[in-house]
C-alpha cells in the first residue's frame, strides 16, 4: 500500500453517486474474464484483418453477433470509403532490391493464416516511378531540414529517407514532398524499434531486421476521415472528391522499408556526416548525401485506388432517464497485418465490458444515460470508420453526446491517459478503484507512482516534475494528456468538442516491436505484451467503471479548475514561444549580417547559411491574459460551488443543460487556419507534427509558419472561447447556489 | 569580415603597450614556418615516444640541441619516477582472446617505425589476475552506477566493462574498485569513436575497430606526479612511497581493449537491458549484466615496476628589467606511442615559438620578464615532467612566475582557452591580432561567431548562451573556461595558484580517431588533423603573441572583473546545488517511505530502491555571498582606475608586486578536502569526474559526498579567500589612484 500518495476520496468531486455504487463495480467486474478475452483475440486475429479483407469484414459480424447476444441493441453502419491497395511496388538499387513483405514466422499466425497479408506500404501515398540518389532526412521534421540546410544539402529532385520517429509517419513523406523530393522512403531505425531494444522477434519482442511498419501517409493534420468526403459521411450518393482534387492524398510516391534492407540503402550514401542525433544503431557512418558517386535509387509504387466498405458496428443500452445523453465508448477492430495487438487486444477488452453491462441489465440494472458502443473499422488507413460516423451523425451528437471514451489496443504496464483535460477525475476515480495485478495498489497509485518515480530523475523535464507536483496534491487527478491524433477520439475531439477521455496500459515492454507488421499475431501479443491477458481485464474493469460513473453520475463530469490550470500553461507557453522565436530571429539576423554561420563553419565541408526567420512583432496577448484570468476565477467558483451540492431534480436538469456540452464552446466553427476540419482551438494534432498535440494551435502555427498578421484574431478567438467556458461555469454556478 | 562581432579595441585594458608593438609581432610572425614545423614532425614521431623509450630520450636531446640553436639558456632536468610498463597482459573468454596492441597500418609511420610500440594498457592499474563475469556500466560514472542500483544489480566480485567517454579514464577503474569489481575493462564505442563519426583509418580519420586508446588510471584526482613523491620533486634522495602505501595507484587490474574485441565481450552479456542513453553504435542489444548463464572472462595484467626517467627541457632568456618575473610556456614531448599529433604538434608550434623569440633577441630586442620555455616529459602517464618540476621549483615560482601558458597537441579549427578566468583578455587580444586561414578573420572573431552560432541552437545550454551573451559586449573577453586537468597546467594552477592559460585549437576534424593508439602517427596528423601544418603557425602565432606582450607588458595581466563574473556564476551554482541535493532527498524520502519506487517497476524484470540520500540541512552562505559582492565591487573599482592609467616606475612595480601572485591569495594551504596536494579553492579536477573541473570543488564535493559537517568550513575558505583577492584590488586601486 502507498500511503503518502493514496487518494484523498473525501475532495473527489465529481460523480460520486455513481462510484458510490461499489457493489454496481463488483458486479460488472465479476463478468470480466482473461480467459475469454483470450479465446476472443485468438479468433478474431487469425488472418489479415486490414479493411475490405473477408476477415476484417468476418470480424464485423461476429463482433454485431455478440453484442446482440448480449442484448445490446446492434447493427453495422457501413461507410464506402477510398482506400487504396498496392498492386506493384519496388525499392532497388543496382542488383539490390529491398523485400517489402515479411517471411512468415514459424509457430506463428503468421505463417499459418490462409488470407493473403497486403505487402508493406503507406496508405494514400502518391503513386510513380522515380529514380534519384538518396538524401537522409533523418525523422523527417522540419528542424531536420532547417538542419540539412546548414549542412548546405538539398532534397530537390532526390528521393529522401527518413526514419521512423519523432513526428507522425504521414508528416515524413509530406514535409519530403514540401521541400521537392520526389519520393520518399522510411524505415524503422534499430536505435528506436529494434536490437536496441532488445532481443528480436522470435526470441524476444522487438522487430527483426526484416520487420516493416506499415501506415498511413495521408494528410492527417488537414482533414482525417476519408479523402474524397472531408467533413461529411461517405455515405451512397455522397458529393466525392477524386484522386487528383482530394488534398490530403500525397502526391509523391513512398515506401516503408526493413533496416536490414535500409543498412544496404544508408551504407551507399556519401556527403556530409549526418549530426550526431542523427545517428541510429546501425554499424555504419551515418550520412546525409548530396556527395559524388552515389548511386541512384529506384522507387516505383501502383496502387488499386477503389472504393471499399469499412463497416462500424453499433450497439446501443437506451437510458433509463436521460436518453438523450450518450455516453460513447469505442476500438476500433481492423489491423493492418493481423492487429492482436493493435488493435484488437482493445476491441475483446471493450466487448468484456460490452457483455458485463449487458448482464447487468439482464439482471434489472438499467443506466440512467443511453451507453453506445462502437467497434470501429477502417482506423488504420485513416480513422475512417469513426470519423465518417461522426461527420454523419454530427448534429445529433453534439446534442448528445455527454463523453466519448476511447481505447486503441493494450498492453500490461502503467495506465495513461489523455483528452479534454476537464475529465481527470473520472480517470482517476475509475483508476482508483482497480488494483493493479503486478503493484498490488490502484491503478492510480500506480500511475502516481510512477509519475513521482519519473520526476525525480535528474533528466525529467519541467513538466513532468509541474504534473507530479499537481498530482502529488491530496484530491488531485491524475495528469490528462492534451490529446493529438492518431486515434478514433480525433473526430469527437477535434470536429465536434465532445468531451473526451482515452485510456491505455503500457510501459513495461519496450513497444512498437512488431507495430504495424505483420509480426503483430496472437502469439507476440500473448507472450509479450500481455501474458494471459491480465490486463485486458484491468482495461474492461477501468474503462467500465469510467462507463458506468458517466452513464449515473447526476452531476457534471467535468472538473474544470484542471482545465483552466493545463490552458494557463498553455498560455505561458505560447507566449515564450513568441517571445523566443522574436530572440531568435534578431539574434539570427545580426549573426547572418555578421557572416557568422560561414565563419563557423569548416570551409571544407559542404555548408549552408539558415534560412532567414522573418522578425517577429510584439504581439497583444492582453485579451488572452484576461481569459485565462477569467476562466480560473470562474472554475474555482464552480469548484467551490459544486463542493458537498445536493441539488434537486430540476437543478439537475439546469446543471446537464448547462455543462454536458461545456467543451464545445472551445470550438470555432472556422476551424484552424488553413484546416477548417479542426474546430478545437485548445487541441489539435500538430500540423508538421501528426499524432502530437500542439496546444492552443491556432495561435501557436500563425507563430511558427511565421503568419504572424493571423495571431491577433487567433488570439481574440481563443480568449472568446476562454470567456464563453467561464460564462457556462458561471451560470452553473448561479444554478448550484439556487 | 564580421563587423558586429568586431572586437573593440578601445576597451581593452592589459598588456596595452606591448600588443600596441605591432611590429614586434610581425617580426615574430615572419620567422614561423608550416614547413619547418612538418619536418620536426616527422623527426620527432619517427619511432614510439613513451617514456623511458630510446626516441623520447633522443627527442630531449634534440630539442635542448635547437633551444640552444636558438640561443637560450637551456639545460635538461632528470627526475626518477615511478613508470610501471606490461610485461604480461590478457583479456580471455572461452577461446576468445582480446588483441591488445594494433597492427602497423601500411603507409604509415606505425608500420616503419623500428623500436617497438608498448602494447595497450593503463599505467598505474594495480595487476593481478581475476576471472569473473562481466558488469556493462555505461561511461562507468557516479550516475551510471546509481542508476545500476535502480537496475538491480551489483558489480561487487564482478569485472565491469565501461567505455570511454563522460568522465576521465581514471575515474572508470576508480569507481569499479569503489564499487567492489575486481577488475576493469575500457573500450572505445564507436558511438563516441569511431565509425559512427566517420570513416575510419586509413580510409579516413576516425578510430578503426582494432584501435585502442591508452592511458592513466592513476588517481589523478588525488595528486598528479610521480605517485612515490607526491608533494616534492623526485629527486635522486627523495623519501619515496612503495606500490603498497602510495595512495593514488589502483588496486585491481584494467585495461583497455578495441571496440572489435569490446563487441564480442558484450554480446555475452545477459541480465537487464542497458537504459537508453547507455547503449552505443555496436549492432547488439546493450545489457548490463547479473544475468543466468553468463560466461566468465579472464583478465590478467603484469608489469615491470621499476623506476625511469622523465628529461624536462627547460631553456630560458633572462629578462631586462625584471628578470625575477617569469612567464612560463609549456608543451609535452613525450606519446603513448609515436604522439604525432598529441603531443608533438604542439611541440613543435612550441619549438616554433621558440625559434622566432631566439631570432628577435639576436636581432637586438630584449624581453622585459624572463622567458622560461618548458618542453615536458612524460605528461602522458601523469603530467610527471610538469609536476616534479613544479614540486621541485615551489617556493621560486609561487614568487617569480606571472603566467604559465600551455598547449598540448593541436588541429586545425576554433582556438579554445581555459584558465584562471581573471587572464580572458589577454589570450583575447592574443587571438586577436592573427588571421584564420580558413575564415579570413581573426582568430577571436572566429571563435566569437561559434560561440553565437552555438548559442542560437535550440540545444544550446544556458551557460554557452550566457557566454556568447557577454562576449557580445564590445571590448569583452572571449570565456575562459575553468580548468580541469588532463594537462601540464595543472600543477601550476591547481598546486600553486600561478595565472594560467591553456591554449589549444580544433573542432574540425571528429577529434580522437587515434587518441592514444598506434595510430596517432605523422601521416595521419598531416592528412586529417592539420593538412601542411597550417595550424600550427596559426597556434605558434596566438600564443606567441600572448607570451611576448605578457613578457613586456607593464600593467597586470589579470583582468578581474571577468573572474569577479566567473565566481559569482559558480556561487549560485552551487547554492542551487545543495537547494536541489535537500529537495531529491526529501522527495526520495517521501517516495521511499511510500515504496513507490517498487510501484513504478516492471516486477518481471530485476530492481531495486535507490541509495537513500542523506538529508540535507540549511547551509549559511551569507559570508560566501558577502564576499562575491565585495569581489565584484572591487574589481569593478579596479578596472575604472586602470582604465587609461598611466602609472609611473615606482608605481608599477608596486603594482605588479601586488597583482602577478593574485591568484595564489585563492589557494588553502591545507589544501581540499581528502587531497592536500590541490590547494585551488576555485578549480580542481572533478574528485570523480577527472579532466572535467569542479568550481569551488571544496564546497560543492563536501555537497555531493554528503559530507555537510565540512560545509561551513570550506564556505568560510572560500570567503575568506574572495576577501584577500579583493583586498590586492583594493591595494592595487589605492596605487593606481596615487
Amino acid at each position: 500500500m502507498i500511503r503518502p500518495l493514496s487518494w484523498g476520496l473525501a475532495a473527489l468531486l465529481c460523480c460520486g453517486a455513481a462510484f458510490a455504487q461499489g457493489s454496481l463495480n463488483e458486479r460488472f467486474d465479476a463478468s470480466l474474464s482473461s480467459k475469454d478475452q483470450t479465446d476472443w483475440l485468438k479468433l478474431t486475429s487469425a488472418e489479415p484483418n486490414h479493411v475490405g479483407s473477408p476477415h476484417d469484414k468476418k470480424n464485423a459480424e461476429w463482433i454485431l453477433a455478440q453484442y446482440k447476444k448480449w442484448g445490446w441493441d446492434a447493427h453495422i453502419e457501413t461507410f464506402d470509403v477510398l482506400f487504396p491497395t498496392p498492386i506493384a511496388e519496388a525499392v532497388e538499387m543496382g542488383g539490390f532490391k529491398a523485400t517489402l513483405q515479411e517471411k512468415p514466422i514459424p509457430g506463428d499466425t503468421s505463417a499459418t493464416a490462409k488470407d493473403p497479408a497486403l505487402p508493406a506500404y503507406l496508405a494514400y501515398q502518391g503513386d510513380g516511378d522515380v529514380t534519384a540518389p538518396l538524401v537522409y532526412v533523418n525523422y523527417g521534421t522540419e528542424a531536420d531540414y532547417l538542419a540539412l540546410q546548414q549542412l548546405g544539402v538539398s532534397v530537390k529532385g532526390k528521393i529522401v529517407i527518413a526514419r521512423y520517429g519523432e513526428v507522425w509517419r504521414g508528416v515524413k513523406p509530406l514535409l519530403a514532398s514540401k521541400h521537392g523530393a520526389i519520393g520518399c522512403i522510411i524505415y524503422s531505425d534499430p536505435a528506436d524499434d529494434g536490437y536496441a531494444q532488445g532481443d528480436t522477434y522470435p526470441k524476444g519482442a522487438l522487430r527483426p531486421p526484416q520487420g516493416i511498419q506499415r501506415g498511413s501517409a495521408l494528410d492527417m493534420m488537414l482533414t482525417p476521415g476519408d479523402p474524397y468526403t472531408p467533413g461529411y459521411g461517405a455515405v451512397p450518393g455522397a458529393k466525392r472528391l477524386t484522386k487528383e482534387t482530394a488534398p490530403s492524398i500525397l502526391k509523391i510516391p513512398a515506401l516503408p522499408i526493413s533496416y536490414a534492407d535500409a543498412q544496404v540503402l544508408l551504407k551507399s550514401i556519401a556527403g556530409p556526416l549526418a549530426p550526431r542525433n542523427w545517428r541510429g544503431a546501425l554499424p555504419i557512418t551515418y550520412r546525409v548525401g548530396g556527395g559524388a558517386g552515389q548511386p541512384a535509387v529506384h522507387l516505383m509504387v501502383k496502387s488499386d485506388w477503389s472504393l471499399k466498405p469499412v463497416r462500424d458496428v453499433i450497439a446501443t443500452i437506451k437510458g433509463s432517464e436521460w436518453p438523450d445523453q450518450w455516453v460513447v465508448r469505442g476500438n476500433h477492430f481492423d489491423g493492418w497485418v493481423e492487429g492482436a495487438s493493435d488493435p484488437l487486444s482493445g476491441q475483446v477488452a471493450l466487448l468484456d465490458e460490452a457483455r458485463s453491462i449487458g448482464k447487468l441489465v439482464q439482471s434489472g440494472w438499467k443506466p440512467k444515460r443511453t451507453i453506445v458502443y462502437t467497434s470501429w473499422d477502417g482506423e488504420e488507413p485513416m480513422l475512417l470508420g469513426s470519423t465518417e460516423w461522426v461527420e454523419q451523425h454530427a448534429d445529433e451528437l453534439k446534442r448528445k453526446a455527454v463523453i466519448y471514451i476511447n481505447t486503441d489496443g493494450n498492453s500490461r504496464g502503467f495506465m495513461r491517459a489523455s483528452g479534454t483535460q476537464d475529465i481527470g477525475q473520472l480517470a482517476t476515480r475509475a483508476a482508483a478503484g482497480v488494483t493493479d495485478p503486478e503493484a498490488h495498489v490502484s491503478v492510480a497509485d500506480r500511475a502516481r507512482a510512477r509519475l513521482q518515480v519519473e520526476a525525480l530523475s535528474p533528466a525529467a523535464s519541467p513538466e513532468i516534475k509541474e504534473a507530479a507536483k499537481a498530482a502529488a496534491e491530496p484530491g488531485s487527478s491524475l495528469p490528462v494528456g492534451a490529446p493529438g491524433s492518431g486515434s478514433d477520439f480525433s473526430g469527437f475531439v477535434d470536429h465536434l468538442g465532445v468531451t473526451t477521455l482515452d485510456f491505455g496500459f503500457g510501459g513495461e515492454e519496450p513497444g512498437g516491436g512488431v507495430y504495424h507488421s505483420r509480426y503483430d499475431t496472437f502469439e507476440h501479443h500473448t507472450r509479450f505484451d500481455d501474458p494471459g491477458m491480465v490486463y485486458g481485464k484491468v482495461m474492461a474493469a477501468t474503462v467500465g467503471h469510467a462507463v458506468l460513473a458517466a452513464a449515473d453520475s447526476e452531476l457534471p463530469l467535468q472538473h474544470p479548475a484542471d482545465l483552466a490550470a493545463a490552458i494557463k500553461a498553455d498560455v505561458t507557453k505560447v507566449e515564450k514561444l513568441a517571445d523566443a522565436r522574436r530572440a531568435a530571429a534578431e539574434q539570427q539576423k545580426t549573426l547572418l549580417a555578421a557572416n557568422a554561420f560561414a565563419v563557423a563553419s569548416d570551409p571544407t565541408r559542404p555548408h549552408g547559411d539558415p534560412l532567414p526567420l522573418r522578425p517577429v512583432p510584439k504581439f497583444d496577448f492582453t485579451a488572452l491574459d484576461e481569459a485565462v484570468a477569467t476562466l480560473g476565477k470562474s472554475a474555482g467558483a464552480y469548484e467551490a460551488a459544486v463542493k458537498g451540492a445536493r441539488p434537486g431534480p430540476a437543478q439537475i436538469a439546469e446543471l446537464q443543460g448547462i455543462m454536458q456540452t461545456i467543451d464545445q464552446t472551445l470550438m470555432a466553427e472556422e476551424g484552424l487556419p488553413g484546416r477548417p476540419w479542426y474546430k478545437n482551438l485548445i487541441y489539435a494534432p500538430g500540423r508538421y507534427i501528426g499524432y502530437g498535440v500542439t496546444t492552443l494551435p491556432g495561435i501557436a502555427e500563425s507563430i511558427t509558419e511565421e503568419k504572424f498578421d493571423a495571431v491577433p484574431h487567433q488570439v481574440s478567438l481563443v480568449a472568446e472561447a476562454l470567456k464563453a467556458y467561464a460564462a457556462r461555469l458561471d451560470k452553473a454556478t448561479a444554478v448550484l447556489k439556487g
